[in-house]
This record gives structure tokens, C-alpha cells and sequence, in this order.
């Protein structure tokens, strides 16, 4: 079996053996900036395949279809489908639907926006399998997602990001790249509330990285203005955000803002769980199963709230999705005999 | 020395030595509405010091200046300051005013608002002389105080009630009867955000006794529908927050609402730390004394944001801010001679 995740940014793809062993996975990852040489995609495909080596069926997730490349998502969708089917026009595929089910690549075709964004899909059934009542809060570099999981059923309410957005499954605020000034209106500065601008001056990153809930080498996104991440040059960053400079705030004011948005990103968090939450019965008493690189700030909300933490997602697997909707593929076909 | 606390409900006297020991303290508290009968007010002063037994001096904190008996703050000092002149005739009195500096009775009917809600000063000067560098957070009923302390020095920067508002270093939350819909505009319940009613249909002691963190003896006011504390009338009286009732509200979603009510309740007080720690150098070393029926939810504040704690203000003490000030007197007459 081999398993796709095709991003906007990079494209993975991970081998299983038919049997499911995870133990046994290979997986690649390679740069590929879909907006720059969208024609290029299945001659890419087809050489990560000939290095993982030969598969009976493959199966795809992307995120690749919100890409500027594309003027709609189910355009997007379907010209990632088209390059599948090129690169491996022999190889049965079938993709995995914001649903819950395989779909043959033909046939995805006919309902793109049901394959849309599906990668968060796939990692929810499978940790269903070995946690099936839990919470999966997953914290990336820009977004958050939050899963309820009952008896191995994922309870999720939205299927595409914005019914997501709606329902409080996605938080659009993230461990790196998120702007601070999307998580709120007015900062405490001197004594004063004041008002952030609307530019592109700091990150989470430098939040995290001054608040000491991030190690320099966990920085991995680029900064805001092109320089360092040392403290000093994430304080100037953050200073910034109410059009201040190392001159009027100081060092330690910065780890005082640095502290206020933390907790305001925790507030965020928090209060689109709380949303989810007052669907369930007992959601305190469901373990959080939480991943990603803002696995910190999950587990210290998880600490706050008093909810007990699950087994976490395995976070050294480079690929997962990919792995992941390999692995669900090959139980599929064991289990249901698919096609 | 004699140390008054003149509320709006209830007064309060303590009895200290001149030689100043906290331990041989005795004091008095007595419901007495001043709306209903303010003209009784010296008598009952005259009885209460009868009781306490005579002194050489006095000193007077108040809040009762701002019952509705009294239409503006300035008449409610001079009717108090003078209540106190009529029944003690022949003793010295003094005021502690906001500034932090004791004042004739006399003098202090020259600028009383100098002299309104002024409790708070007693007991964060006294606070001060065991702990010179802390922050005082005193949580009551519907009240949290926020007062910056350095080397012996409050830093507050309000002095009447609408510039420590201003400021942040008085939060209009309390522990007891304060009303949730302050804290929010929606709430999460079943899947969705709903608007609350603007009624007083459960108090903020509901939320914490349904959250676990209130014990049902500390539930000491009027409930808002003058029915019973058990969990199950908490459960119905917070249903109506979004005008709903325990069938159509179970008491598992009661519970989930009280938690987030009691999120929103310390997000309110943080972002209010937040801003008067905004002023200061490292806030974040300076470790809290925390105070007042609200202690522990200003206990579990201090642990989400790092910051230490100081030997706490004691609370077995009735008519803590009564004592404080008497304390102070007999100091400030040893050390400064004051007349």
C-alpha cells in the first residue's frame, strides 16, 4: 500500500506493507510549491513511487486544493486526482472522503469537495482504532483541529473548513506562523490597553519563544522581518505589534505581551473546545489526544481544565496522514475486501 | 485604638492596644442596613464601642458612602465622618484617606471623596509591612482588588472606585453574587454560542459550587431565586442563564456551562492583572497575597500564570480591614506623633 499527503508545500507519500504493519513504513517527503509548476506534479509522483518501490493500491489525502494555484477548491481537487491518475494510470487508488470512507479515484472526481482538506481525517480514524473515546486535538504551525472520538466514531459536525471553522473543529490560530494580532483587539502596554496594527510584524513563534514555551530550534518557520530568533530580535519582532521598538519597550515588557498573548491563544483554544464540548455528555471526562508542534500549549490547556491526556500521536513519524490513510487502506481491503 | 469598617450592610469595630499587638485584637461586626434607618447611625457606634470598651483614639475606613441612601459619594462620607463625630464628641478620630495618609475627622469633611470606599488602603498598607514587594488580590462576594506593592509602597494608581476601575486594579467580579452574564455575551450549549438573558437569574456562586469549587456552606448569600443551594437548584437557576430549564438543559450540561463561566471569571481578572502588572518591572517575580471569599480561584490564576505566592492576608480575622487600620494608627501615632 502506499499513502499520499500532497500539500501546498510538500508532498509525502509513505509505504506499508499489505499486511498493516507500522513498524514496517517507509515514507518521503519532498518540497514542492504546487503554485510554481502545477504541470510538474505527476512526474513528481511518479518518481517518489519508483523510490518507496511497487504497491498493489494507493490511497490519497491532500490539502494541496486550497493552494492560490487554484481558483476552487474542487478545481484543485480535481486537477490533484488528474495527476494521480496520470503518474499511475495502471495502480488502483482510492481517496478518503472528509466522511469517513474510500472512495475510487473515478468517482472522487464526481464529488471533489468531499476529498477536500481530508488529511486530518485520516490521522482521527486511525488513532480512533487505538483510543476510541478521546478528543484529537492536533496544534499545527497556523491551525488547530479539535475531534471528538466516541466509541472508535469520529463525532466531528463539519466535513470542510469552514463548516469546521463553524463548529469549532478548526481554530484558525497555531503554535508558528500565526499572527498575534488575530487573537485580539488591545494589548496591555504600560499601564494602558492599546491597539495592535493590522501588519504582518511578529509571529506566534516569537510569543512562544519569549514566553519560554519554545526552544529556538523548534523555530522552524521563517521570521516575520527576514532575521533571527534570538530573543533579542523576538522582542524587537513583538514590539512591532503596537508600533513600538526595543527603545520603548523593553526586554522585559516583551516577555509581559509575550505572556498576555499566550494566554489569550489558550482562551482562544479553549473556548472553541468548550463549543464542541457542549454537544457530549461528560466531555471532561474524555481523554485529550494531543499532536503537532503546539502540543505545548494543548497540554497545558489539557492541565487547566482538569481533562486526563491520552496516549499522544506518534509524533516521530514524518508523513503521517500519509502513513496513516496507507495503513486504514490496507485494513479496509482486508476487512471490507473494497472493490 | 479603635478601628471602624463602615459598610453599607454591615459595621465593623476593632479594639487594639495602643502598644499595637495583632493578637490581643477584639472586635465586633453588626448587620445594619443604612438605607433603612440612617439617622440610627451613632447610636449604634456609641453602642459599639461601649462594648468594645473606651479608647484614646480612632480611626475609620468606610464603603457605605456609596448606598443608594446618599446621592453622591461626597454626602455619604460628611453624613458618615459626622455620624462618627456626633457619638464620639470628646475622642480624637482620624481618617485614613486613599492617598494612604491619616486625617482629622475635621479636615477630612474638607474633601471627603479623598475618604470614600477607602478599606482597601487599611489593609494593603498594613499588608505591606510584612510583605513589601507582592501583589494584593482581594476577591470578595462581587469585588476583586488588584494593588500593586514595592518596597513598602502601594502603587496603585486609581484612588476613587472609577480610576482603579480604569485602571484594572478593581475588577467588577466576585466569588458570590456577582452575575454571570457580566463575564460573557454567549455561552456554549449544545453545539452552539447563545446569547444570555439579561437577568439576575443565577450568581456566579452557582457556577462554582456546580464547578466543584465552591463547598455549600461557603454558598453564604441569597440565592437569586430565593430557592435552596443543593446542585440540582444551582443546575436549574444556571439553565435560565440561557433562558432554559433542567429538561431542556440536563445537569451534565449545567456543569460543562459552569465550567466555561468559570474560565471566562479568571480570563477576566488575568487580563485585568495583566494591565496594572503592565506598569511594573518583572510583575511576574513578585509574588501574590492572595485574599477574601475568592481565594481560590485567585489560587488557581497564580498557578496558570507562574507566578508565586505570598503568605496570605488572614482570613480568620473578622473585620480584617477594622483591625488593619488601628493597627495603623497606633503606629503612625508611635512613630510620627500624630497632633
Amino acid at each position: 500500500m502506499m499513502g499520499w499527503d500532497i500539500g501546498g508545500v510538500n508532498t509525502k507519500a509513505c509505504r506499508v506493507p499489505q499486511t498493516g504493519e507500522e513498524d514496517k513504513a517507509t515514507s518521503l517527503s519532498k518540497g514542492f510549491e504546487i503554485w510554481r509548476n502545477p504541470e510538474k506534479l505527476p512526474e513528481l509522483l511518479g518518481e517518489m513511487a519508483r523510490e518507496l518501490g511497487p504497491v498493489r493500491a494507493m490511497a490519497v489525502t491532500m490539502t494541496a486544493e486550497l493552494s492560490d494555484a487554484f481558483q476552487t477548491k474542487s478545481q484543485g481537487v480535481g486537477f490533484i486526482l488528474e495527476a494521480l491518475a496520470r503518474a499511475f494510470g495502471e495502480t488502483e487508488i482510492w481517496v478518503l472522503g472528509t466522511h469517513g470512507r474510500f472512495v475510487e479515484l473515478s468517482k472522487a472526481l464526481l464529488s471533489p469537495l468531499d476529498f477536500a482538506a481530508n488529511n486530518w481525517v485520516a490521522s482521527c480514524l486511525y488513532e480512533a482504532k487505538k483510543n476510541p473515546d478521546c478528543f484529537v486535538l492536533d496544534m499545527g504551525s497556523t491551525t488547530t483541529d479539535i475531534i471528538p472520538i466516541r466509541q472508535g466514531r469520529l463525532l466531528n459536525k463539519g466535513t470542510d473548513d469552514t463548516s469546521r471553522l463553524a463548529q469549532g473543529e478548526l481554530v484558525y490560530t497555531g503554535a508558528l506562523r500565526s499572527n498575534p494580532n488575530t487573537l485580539v483587539r488591545q494589548v496591555p502596554f504600560d499601564g494602558r490597553m492599546v491597539r495592535v496594527a493590522d501588519e504582518l510584524f511578529c509571529l506566534m513563534a516569537d510569543v512562544h519563544l519569549l514566553a519560554g514555551k519554545l526552544e529556538p530550534e523548534e523555530y522552524t518557520c521563517p521570521t516575520a522581518d527576514g532575521r533571527g530568533r534570538s530573543p533579542e530580535e523576538c522582542h524587537a519582532r513583538l514590539a512591532r505589534l503596537v508600533c513600538a521598538d526595543r527603545d520603548i519597550m523593553s526586554f522585559d515588557q516583551a516577555l509581559n505581551l509575550a505572556r498576555y498573548l499566550y494566554e489569550k491563544q489558550l482562551e482562544t483554544i479553549s473556548r472553541a473546545w468548550h463549543l464542541v464540548a457542549s454537544r457530549l455528555k461528560k466531555p471532561f471526562d474524555l481523554p485529550w489526544c494531543v499532536a503537532g508542534q503546539g502540543s505545548f500549549v494543548l497540554r497545558d490547556l489539557a492541565s487547566r481544565l482538569e481533562v486526563p491526556l491520552a496516549t499522544p500521536l506518534e509524533q516521530e513519524v514524518k508523513a503521517l496522514p500519509a502513513r496513516d490513510v496507507a495503513l486504514l487502506l490496507a485494513e479496509a481491503i482486508k476487512k471490507e475486501g473494497l472493490r
